[in-house]
């Protein structure tokens, strides 16, 4: 591929991960990927691990948890609390079980342009040691990934207005 | 006073805030005081301000929402979601309602030493702009006021054991 569609920021000596990724549909199709259980489980996470969700109750004070398998049989899990759930804003707390006490906070902002929809996704960590341990395990695949399948989920129509 | 028994950081270009203080009480007795609303609400804010409590359900995926009133009658409104509520940590979402969107993340943990409670407060702002109006518009003094008042309730015995 000759460029990465997804960009990442995550500037040196900050707790702060930044990704923007525009995709080929409108933004009410994006947010309903980003909140339906059923429609999340088929894009996050890197491209070989199953997504099992165990819940996710997209709105302020919903819970969610979820875990991904990989071919190895190696599980893990993430969990977190939705603040803020109101198109086109998303706001939640992630924290992988295998780290415990260490939680970020997400924010997921969708823009709306001539029918294509610009993300912009931030993550804040409690430290800047917690940011670095994050990206060392291989975050930066995970997103590209997640990125790259929320596109051709899109794509193939598998996402549809109202219902 | 010849010196101030909080202790608050906040180095200058980061997120970060953070507030130490030693309280002359068991930790279950601080826990209780941070998690009960009739309690929170005679310690959470400037001296001046009267707390009103509409929601405060202290366990993961509990809301909360509490109106500081001042004496002129000016209303300010905070609400969040608790994402860790297990002895001794607590990890919370915090947004003021008059700079929506700017959502912080709180973690208090409580350590007990020969029966005093140490309290480790920190906070992580979605940006360095944030944590800086944060701080501009007199956090600091609010936290201060804070840790009195906190010290104060459970020196009067207010905060009993078991229930």
């Amino acid at each position: 591929m000759s460029s990465n569609p997804t960009h990442i920021t995550a500037p040196d000596g900050t707790p702060f991960i930044e990704v923007i990724r525009e995709f080929d549909a409108p933004r009410d199709l994006v947010f309903r990927a980003s909140t339906e259980p059923d429609l999340v489980a088929r894009w996050l996470g890197p491209r070989e691990m199953a997504m099992r969700v165990i819940e996710y109750d997209a709105r302020p004070g919903g819970r969610y948890r979820y875990v991904h398998a990989a071919p190895d049989g190696a599980e893990y899990a993430f969990r977190g609390v939705f603040h803020t759930v109101s198109e086109p804003l998303i706001i939640q707390t992630f924290e992988f079980e295998g780290a415990p006490g260490s939680v970020s906070l997400e924010s997921t902002a969708l823009d709306e342009i001539g029918g294509r929809t610009r993300m912009r996704h931030s993550a804040v960590f409690p430290s800047v040691a917690a940011r670095d341990q994050a990206l060392a395990a291989g975050m930066e695949r995970g997103i590209n990934d997640s990125m790259d399948r929320l596109a051709e989920l899109l794509a193939a129509g598998a996402v549809r207005p109202g219902r």
